[in-house]
């Protein structure tokens, strides 16, 4: 086998920069007899990687009974041995928790139904759902350890270094994901320590505030011990003090899935489990919720993300759509931003429903979008699949999926559409190392993704970290987007923002800014830096506390919410933006330039204010979510970007221009159900515009340039 | 002028059935010197009518200072006269009421400013919003009325009866949506009589329940006095006597809508305005919100409903898509049972927003899907704008809205779809009376459609009313559409089913069903009527009490829910079908055929009784969103239809098809991004399949065939 690893820009095999290119196949669903065939099928189609899972339901269908080998469908080793052979990568996801479509969520029935405590349950006490475990709960724990005894040492047989193809393992899957769909957190009492001094949660509270009294003063309490300190619903927050309360009660939640994480991997190593160790995270939105694993386990694992469009009718969207392939981009950049080479380890290959369908247009322009945007490694859910063996599957006896292969080997569409964007990777494999270029940058503030869960009593913030969050995505991405720019997004977060002085930094903020990024946002501004911002200037920490370090660098700046709809707002030339909501300044700092007006009441509502060395800073004190081309001209006012990189005359094409300085391409997409025409200029190395003519594209279409 | 009337069946131009085709056309806003040369083209469209709201807004600018024709923004008569010239039929819009992107939605700033008390409020006391207004409140009805009495009588100048060309007349707009979309019903006080004995609410309680010893009964409660039984929320219902008052303030707010109705059709003859009445319901969902003012106004007003597809980002999708088409067809349907043309007095031409776009290919899709479901009259919204005057507009400046002909006269490529559009509508004139042709009979129960707001609590039902309406939709419609099926809908509260013995009769029913309803269901079997029935057998009336007339004719058959995720549904030989939950037979009628099994408990889910002259019910216990071909089969299995109409053999591309008897046209559409390719056939009158053989669509297209 060959080796591979990676490091923050690309997947590297045998040292050289490649995509990973992986699908899933599961060994206990596919027929034996079909393995070879199959895993040469996907070889052909550019894979370099397989992914399955090991499903303890499977393994272990009565307790103690551990079972591999007796049948077929059990037969990894036989599977890991022909991958071996054929020198393709595996991925193993040995659980405890997989989904998969099995029948709970592939843990064993008995554990389920004879250890009921270990279910994760709501804040009230019930239980979430009937699958649901809490990760901390001891008898799951001690269940899950004695799986992992048993299958942990077989897989450590056939990693990497022992000349096995085992190159990735999994951690349990999608974390959070059971929690988050049937009801949120979980709030098992025992797992938590809900009650109990010594408990899980109280001992997080007096790690963070060391003293009742401090809590109390954070809470607005008067709790004689920790273990007082029950968490509270969202529906209760009536101020910054309960607030708060939901707020640690999640961060304490996200600790719990490092600390359950932590535990998994211990046992890896434990198990000589020595390749890398991978997990994905269920959707873009939940990228986020892994920053404490992160933290907690230094590195030592790589996350993905998963990035379906339509699994069923319900979804919004039947087929690849702007707003999907926005998130696409924040994926992507989150990841990036996190140390991560953007890795999809759900890119979809088919759909559990056989309605609405997996068009192969479709597919090929999700896959064209991921990569225009960032995509380095990609495992396709699921390559092909087969029966469900022993009545495992949740929603039917065949596991086909509507996959490239089909349940009986049948060679479908799709499986053309990923031959040919195997070939096209592989053509562009110098594209592995590529970065996205750039007009701007986007700030992104990572808690401001994770927060709707304490900002939904919108009664108690003028602009909350929520709204902070869709507007940077509805409002100044989608507008730059539809503008022709080239947005990238900077971590807010970051050591220093030195490299970011080259291009302006655009930052939604909320009335909550954490006092790091304050600190670092005045430093930027006096080292050069340009700023936007909007709609609102922080006057508080993350933790809803008086904190004015930005404000009282602008001369404590102030603003107040608009409650009249009587609005007309013009920005410089650009009159009567349509806008969500609008802010007005109530003190400006000394030498600001209004450059914004609402006309009714002759109030300002942008201005901007230079300091030395170039330094700069705008307020617009707006909030939009882009729907008119006149917010283009706004942000092309107040960006005052000399030359963009990617012209393009149609807003409804958008583009992705990528580059590893010695290779460029530019990616031209068409989201749309309809055909599309642009024009389009590249600026050149010379500070010229390549002009590179008229494009047509038809529905779902991504074209590309070599430049 | 010709004359313009209609029949439940379709418009009539000088006695000769046509279409009609409206474009929304504002006199205010279209520049005037531009006002012939739009509307000929519109003519040369195919378009024989215009829509124009009178914004209250811009002809009482302050309160008392009527005017009318001193600019000409505010040249009504001078845009009648107009259209008298040209001979175009005019639909006149006054509100009071009226949205269109204007502020305050069309009324006086200082209605707004100066009577606060007239602004609707939520259930806690709350302005609902800025703009919302309480229909009948005595001050708004005041200065409503002083509105009418200035613009009616002008108005009714030019009605056809008087050689004017005004042929409409709507009394406000889209009635319930300003309370609806902002937080809920009205509760306005005064308005409302609430806590008044006399007032609205204790009169209509009083109306319905008699004595208050009876109202008791129904709430469970110890009211001295019909005034003391104050609405309750949703959020409060914790049992059924909760629900019944939840779904009694309902049921007033809409006898409300109808009263209101009522007051401004009264002024509108007052005023002497003879031309028809018409209403436009907000989006299909809203359609069931005007059965009271149908009843009030005893059929003298036409009813149609708007069929956006988007309007801006947030919606679910950028082009009609299946679910859209489903949505257009019960609502088409809906309206063709309430005895109406089934009319879109909203059609899209355009959006608000600039982003996302509305193509051509995706307007002509929507057009010629609405018409293949049954659409006889279209009001385009809008077909052509021009600047907001005097700053009345919500949104910019500019009311161009994306239109075909462009705010500056430039005519766009959606004007050539309108064009072709009309031509097909005038070349195939003969559909303005055409039916669809069906397969089998689906059974509405308009209050499932509107019961959302009563069955929130899922703890009380095994089966809730919006539950039924869901599967109604989501299950049954679409898995029959993927299936190449054809059905139509009957109104179940029909005064009888005589009609409908000639197909099977599909009905989705919640614990709940109207007694009449009930009664009827059992007189239609044993008349030889083919029943199907799912998920479960009701056992209360509409009103949430005991009410058993169909289970006691079935031998008191019940059913249970199951409450594991383990299921594995058989249905004769259609192994495992996934639903989203399954009820089992607790007590079969004596003589039914078990038809479905659950494997693992071997209970039954699906039974079949006959009965006498060729009756039959079948009941299925199952209940599912359609995402897998079993469900399809299922379906087949349980309809037993010998010769489908249509014969498709792939399940995206949906059909219809139309005739009059003399004529016939297949619809196929493809409503999807990508390419899709179908054999289809149709049944002939000798009862042989015609092959048409193999057509390919385009992403987005709809092709017809004559036949």
């Amino acid at each position: 086998m060959k080796s591979i690893n990676w490091d923050s820009k690309s997947y590297k095999i045998d040292g050289q920069p490649e995509f990973l290119v992986s699908g899933e196949f599961h060994y206990f669903r596919v027929p034996k007899k079909e393995w070879e065939v199959r895993l040469n099928l996907f070889k052909e189609a550019g894979g370099n990687c397989v992914a399955t899972y090991v499903p303890w339901i499977l393994h272990e269908p009565s307790e103690g009974d551990f079972r591999l080998g007796d049948i077929p469908e059990r037969d990894l080793e036989g599977f890991l041995d022909l991958c071996k052979k054929l020198e393709i990568f595996v991925i193993c996801r040995p659980g405890p928790y997989q989904y998969s479509e099995m029948k709970y969520d592939g843990l064993p029935q008995w554990l389920i139904k004879n250890y009921k405590e270990i279910l994760a349950n709501d804040i009230k006490g019930n239980i979430l759902r009937h699958s649901s475990i809490s990760y901390l709960h001891p008898k799951f724990l001690e269940k899950a350890r004695l799986w992992y005894e048993k299958i942990c040492p077989i897989i450590s047989k056939w990693t990497l270094s022992k000349g096995g193809p085992v190159a990735f393992i999994q951690f349990d899957n999608e974390l959070g994901g059971i929690h988050e769909w049937f009801g949120g957190l979980d709030y098992n009492k025992e797992a938590m320590g809900l009650g109990d001094e010594n408990g899980r949660f109280p001992l997080f509270l007096r790690e963070k505030y060391k003293e009742t009294s401090l809590l109390n003063i954070s809470y607005g309490t008067d709790f004689n011990s920790f273990k007082d300190a029950y968490p509270i619903s969202s529906e209760d927050i009536k101020n910054d003090f309960d607030r708060l309360r939901v707020k640690d009660y999640q961060e304490f939640y996200f600790t719990v899935i490092a600390s359950y994480a932590e535990i998994l991997v211990n046992w890896f190593k434990e198990f000589n489990i020595d390749c890398n160790i991978v997990h994905n995270s269920a959707n873009p939105t939940m990228n986020s919720y892994f920053l404490e694993t992160i933290d907690k386990l230094k590195g030592g694992f790589l996350l993905g993300s998963d990035h379906y469009y339509n699994l069923d009718m319900n979804w919004n969207q039947n087929n690849p759509t702007p707003l999907y392939a926005e998130k696409v981009f924040y994926s992507n950049e989150m990841l990036r931003l996190m140390g991560f080479p953007a890795t999809v380890f759900e890119l979809p290959g088919g759909s559990p429903s056989d309605w609405p369908p997996i068009t192969h247009e479709d597919l090929k322009c999700c896959y064209m979008t991921n990569v225009a945007l960032g995509m380095k490694g990609l495992n396709y859910y699921i390559f092909t699949g087969g029966p469900n063996p022993l009545n495992i599957g949740s929603n039917g006896d065949s596991y086909d999926y509507n996959a490239s292969i089909g349940e009986n080997g049948d060679i479908r569409d799709n499986y053309n559409v990923q031959k040919e964007f195997g070939e096209f990777l592989k053509e562009n494999s110098w594209m592995a190392r590529s970065y996205k270029v750039s007009d701007f940058y986007v700030g992104l503030n990572f808690e401001y993704s994770r927060s709707g869960r304490y900002t939904n009593n919108s009664s108690i913030d003028s602009f909350s970290n929520e709204e902070a969050w869709i507007l940077m995505n509805k409002g100044i991405i989608i507008s730059s987007l539809c503008g022709s720019y080239s947005p990238n997004l900077v971590n807010l977060y970051d050591e220093s923002y030195d490299e970011f002085l080259d291009k302006p930094l655009v930052i939604t903020s909320s009335n909550y800014m954490a006092k790091e990024i304050q600190m670092k946002l005045v430093s930027f501004i006096k080292n050069g830096g340009r700023v936007i911002i909007c709609p609102v200037i922080p006057c508080y920490d993350e933790n809803f506390k008086s904190c004015t370090i930005l404000k009282d660098f602008l001369q404590r700046a102030t603003c107040n919410k608009f409650h009249t709809n009587d609005l007309r707002i013009n920005l410089r030339e650009i009159k009567n933006i349509h806008v969500s909501s609008a802010f007005y300044s109530t003190k400006s700092p000394e030498g600001a330039e209004a450059i914004g007006i609402e006309e009714n009441s002759g109030r300002i509502v942008a201005w901007e204010k230079c300091y030395d060395r170039g330094g700069s800073i705008t307020w617009l004190g707006l909030n939009w979510n882009h729907d008119k081309n006149s917010q283009i001209d706004m942000l092309t006012s107040i960006l005052k970007i000399d030359k963009p990189i990617v012209l393009c005359d149609n807003h409804n094409l958008w583009t992705s221009l990528r580059t590893n300085q010695e290779n460029s391409i530019l990616f031209i997409m068409n989201l749309f159900s309809s055909s599309l025409t642009g024009k389009i200029k590249v600026l050149g190395s010379d500070g010229n515009y390549i002009n590179l003519g008229k494009y047509t594209l038809k529905p779902m279409e991504v074209k590309t340039i070599n430049l």
